[in-house]
């Protein structure tokens, strides 16, 4: 049998070809070029002033002064993580499956954290509901609203509104987790919980240059409440005096060149390659064995294998070259052994009927 | 009364004028150029490991998998912080007057911080074994020995024996903060602790780039035995995924391409002619009211106004256009009243008379 080369569902990420070297060459030799100070010497914090206004006027209301940007947005989850629970703890909900990252960090800074379940139309609201009313009301809901990491799938408008103002009730704070909101190659969009909650403050959001530029660049961003935007920039200041900000004046840059929508826009379309792809490798190799819900966006689609043992199916996978996630490792209660998730970001569309034949074949 | 410029001597920066930025520019091509993978996506969450190798090769013994890079030292001792007393506590010790940063990072994450006084010629070791001996042997000493922050000092040789010996004996860690050792520009070197340790794993080694190349690139480096290496790595990778790998492979495009020593070199003779403007601007205009410690490399040079409420000195001179550093912010005993900071790092030599003799004014 010939060695066959790896064909991977594991990782989050981009394929390097999706990667705007040259755009990024350019935007570098700019920031040095326009603001070497401002590129290499110790800056603020909360991050490159003019990034922070860009990530302003496209996500927030234009008040930088709310912007955040962190080396990568994981990094910012951590200092809201330890702003909001060090020392006192408290109770943060999380979707079940969720980003296991996520999970590891309201954990180290000493959250409790609990599930709800994903739904078909995202989070289970009532159970938030039923939650406040039993008088446990949670600090934070930590949510990936839209095109969600590992379910791929997106909140619904109605349960959006519902949740926005149950946080206003209950006075709990949301934290929309957006990286891939950017990313709808299909279907219509709904309102960002941020959009909802207007400039109330109950809700934080979160995205991340990571999925819409190039992860190695790892720059996040937070738009926050006054208070809060405070204590999480004293935290940064605290930790690394400021972020990178070769980095970050480069992914300026890069924005303000224009290069941001048209990479966005290659992004989508190479996505929704990709999905068709995978989706129709599944239902040609596996058919009924499984069950999913078809992303309308973002890198991930999470498909069930009722009355398979998914974690050794996924340890067979790896063995044979075809590594994926298990779905286990993004529950809190070991749930999801049934289940993976198959990231279709990185595998040229192409490959993608190989990839799945050969787990077809280890089912 | 013409408006005058600020002259500061407040912040441990390099001027503008020393920042290589057409090296840099050229190093990011050039990471852009032959790398672009490994500068664009995710990296490991203990860096890039070119650069990983690079720090190795200069600091440590060539061993990568001992190197840690992070987002500026800063972030490295965070790291160390956690690992070291986040939950169970512990004593650290550091010097009077230290790094305020590094005193609000061990508390931040749970050590009792002691303090222990900084001599002409570095730590007091006898307190440190006094301790030992009382049976308050620390977890952590956390020093910087060659031209200290605030101090200017830097621990003797025959210190830095002693000193290795005693935590070998009574098993405590040193973390030396060595950010300024690359920038001796007088008087003769003395062998770093790390080495006196050799492979023992007593000494970890943390050094960065913010004054070798530039603070806006945002890496630092540790050197860690290989446990400690593992947890730190792993809390790396929990909090940001990979340190910024545009920068990182930067930085390593630069020292690969010998621009570090020349760079390093520049930085020296620059540093040299500030502290002998402002050792004679001191003299001529403080004379006999203010004693220091001239110091042989670095960036700070340490200034006792005995008699003088130097808190309000301080405030007064922001007033007027010199911002300084008080000492009693170096302290956590409410000492240092009496003293002041300076840095010379980016003060033009031109400008240093000026900004002396308004300060004597206030004094």
């Amino acid at each position: 049998m010939p060695t066959r080369t790896v064909i991977s569902f594991a990782r989050g990420v981009p394929s390097p070809d999706l990667l705007p070297v040259a755009e990024l060459k350019a935007a570098a030799q700019r920031a040095l070029d326009d603001d070497p100070a401002g590129a290499l010497a110790y800056g603020d914090g909360a991050g490159y002033a003019p990034l922070r206004q860009w990530v302003a006027d496209r996500y927030g209301n234009g008040d930088a002064s709310r912007v955040l940007c962190t080396n990568g947005s994981l990094q910012g989850l951590a200092f809201l993580a330890e702003a909001m629970f060090a020392g006192s703890g408290g109770r943060a909900v999380v979707e079940a499956p969720t980003y296991d990252r996520a999970i590891l960090i309201l954990r180290r800074f000493g959250a409790t954290v609990e599930a709800v379940d994903l739904q078909r139309d995202g989070l289970d609201v009532d159970a938030i509901e039923a939650m406040c009313r039993a008088g446990r009301t949670p600090g934070l809901v930590y949510t990936i609203p839209t095109f969600q990491n590992p379910g791929g799938t997106t909140l619904s408008a109605a349960k959006r509104e519902r949740l926005v103002a149950l946080a206003r009730e209950h006075r709990f704070t949301i934290l929309e987790d957006d990286p891939y909101g950017e990313l709808r190659f299909a279907g219509t969009a709904v309102p960002r919980l941020f959009d909802l909650d207007g400039a109330a403050g109950t809700v934080i959001f979160s995205t991340s240059f990571t999925k819409t530029v190039a992860p190695g660049v790892r720059t996040g961003a937070m738009i926050l409440p006054p208070a809060l935007h405070a204590r999480l920039r004293a935290l940064a200041t605290d930790t690394y005096i400021g972020p990178s900000m070769l980095a970050e004046s480069t992914v300026h840059a890069y924005c303000a060149a224009g290069c941001f929508e048209p990479g966005v826009e290659r992004m989508r379309l190479a996505l929704l390659e990709r999905r068709d792809a995978l989706v129709a490798a599944l239902d040609r190799h596996l058919g009924q064995r499984v069950t999913y819900v078809p992303p309308e966006g973002g890198y991930f689609l999470w498909v069930q294998f009722p009355g398979v043992d998914a974690d050794a199916l996924a340890d067979r996978a790896a063995a044979a070259g075809v590594p994926v996630v298990k779905g286990s490792t993004c529950f809190i209660d070991g749930r999801g052994g049934d289940a993976l998730r198959l990231a279709y970001s990185a595998c040229p569309a192409t490959d993608m009927d190989e990839g799945v034949a050969r787990l077809a074949a280890l089912v």
